[in-house]
């Protein structure tokens, strides 16, 4: 089996849990001949390239650095896991302007080293937020930057699948858009279970108010979940997803699922967040999102969340106020 | 793509490192429709459970179970990573008996809940010796089980690209055979460097010997290398070769390295070591070894190494001396 692409594919943070996996995952999926491995701590970084050569991974050449000039000079395309994990003592607002401010650093790096790269998947957290901050200092167009957004539709889909007892793959077309955790919009009216809209279950016997109000607070919870069962945070999950959003990007099997993008028109502006895209060679394109009166209200409640979040990085200066932004950006 | 096979496989020691990268490996090589993991720990299990729901790996059945009867019955493949690790005031003598003991028992569980398995791959370490008792007690026959011991060949690999500075794929039919660590005996003769025998090039000024003695040293270095580079043991390259492993069973693509196998014969007896061979739907068939009488001497000295820790297991009480071996396992 060939690679998708035979481009620079670079993965940052390759030396933690989720970027580890990434390596792996991608030359599993044969996404690229070229490969290069980025992190700023260099030991086990150097373990996760020996881990990738002692797999026989044989015709991919994969290389590892911890100068992000080598890494990202030539990269076609990037994933990039790199953010800071929530210390001890830290505050979720320490956090906030700690990855926001590995994000604009990273927009730069981009500028200066890349600036022909093709796409850019940003899945560090508050993903939304840090793409945006990439997309912002990076100077790409919107086409060119993605989050993950995938995960909470995922996770509606795992725990339909369990109240009804069926096969995962009966249960169609889960959406959640908007932002991610509590901020998130849980949309019923796209889905159905085994060929039967969602909606004309919900409040029946079948699956009374009650217990798709504890789905969706599943759906919420669910990295929570994985935290409390595993002691850590989910990996995998995210690793496979973003690297799925690569290969549509790269020309293999489309996309899925809702994708972080750029959305700025009349209904919402200067945001990024999980919407209905398609991912194509030619980058993320945005699809109208359909749902009920109540699912757009429950949407427009987010991108409000999204917004407040987005402001409090203006006022840490990481970003400038919206009106600024084609200056530092010309392709929005 | 479809599928290899509907049968269930069975992951042992799912919640772990190596184990939950098994499930993630498998379900992306599309090994079976019906995975079924398995570990005692039961909360990071389902934690591992949930991220492969979260992956949307959505048209398999993926099961999870702290039950070992639940587990086995109706497998048709097993692959189990599940020992313990060494813990702080651990012997070697204490992790060996306690994995013996460990291996016993789950030939023991196979025996009473799925003695219709098709092939069991055993990975936890000693693998030689895990293998080798779970052999006796499961009632298989030799061909049905197998142990991990590749990764000493692809560590072989790795480090000729890196001193030749070629791809790796350039650098073929790396081997080494026997037992594994120090004990190993690691064959030139086989290699070809670029299609030049690795052997023309040894004692040369390409390769002098004493940087071919250094290579040695590396393959050899090759796990505790990682755990100094990671802080952790490698897991991502031996669980993606052990189900490389099990591909080849399940009809897939072949497998290209040594595989840990029962060898019986006039030269070597009543043990389990790294040896030539080849992965069919039948299971394993043994090939012959072929070397340098110097290689072979190596192979001699490394089966004598792998016959002294067998005796300690015996002696431990945890399985017979050789001559009760076929009241054990008519077999055999």
């Amino acid at each position: 089996m060939d690679f998708l692409t035979d481009g620079k594919l670079v993965i940052s943070g390759a030396a933690g849990m989720i970027g580890s996996n990434m390596a792996q995952t991608a030359l599993m999926m044969r996404l690229s001949s070229n490969v290069c491995l980025y992190d700023p701590i260099a030991a086990p970084l150097e373990g996760v390239a020996e881990e990738m050569y002692h797999c026989g991974f044989d015709d991919a050449q994969i290389t590892f650095t911890s100068d992000i000039k080598t890494a990202l000079q030539g990269a076609q395309y990037i994933v990039s896991s790199g953010g800071a994990a929530r210390g001890p003592g830290m505050t979720r607002e320490d956090l906030l302007k700690g990855n926001a401010e590995i994000a604009a650093q990273f927009g730069k790096d981009i500028r200066t080293f890349c600036p022909n790269v093709k796409h850019v998947v940003v899945i560090f957290n508050p993903a939304d937020i840090t793409g945006l901050i990439t997309l912002l200092y990076s100077g790409l167009r919107p086409s060119q930057v993605t989050t993950l957004a995938a995960l909470d539709s995922t996770r509606l889909q795992s725990e339909l699948g369990k109240y009804f007892k069926i096969m995962r793959n009966k249960i169609t077309n889960c959406r959640t858009y908007g932002g991610h955790g509590e901020q998130m919009a849980v949309f019923a009216s796209t889905a159905s279970v085994n060929g039967r809209p969602l909606t004309d279950l919900i409040g029946t016997p079948e699956l009374p108010d009650a217990e798709w109000k504890k789905i969706q607070e599943k759906v919420i919870q669910g990295g929570k979940n994985i935290i409390n069962l595993r002691g850590r945070s989910s990996f995998q999950s995210p690793s496979y997803l973003s690297l799925e959003m690569l290969r549509a990007v790269m020309g293999g099997e489309p996309f899925r699922w809702p994708v972080g993008a750029y959305v700025d028109d009349r209904r919402f502006s200067n945001i990024m967040m999980a919407t209905e895209t398609e991912l194509t060679p030619d980058g993320v394109a945005l699809r109208e999102v359909k749902g009920t009166a109540e699912e757009q209200k429950d949407l427009e409640l987010s991108y409000g969340h999204l917004c407040a979040l987005r402001d409090e990085v203006i006022k840490m200066g990481i970003i400038p106020e919206p009106s600024q932004w084609r200056t530092l950006n010309p392709n929005l």
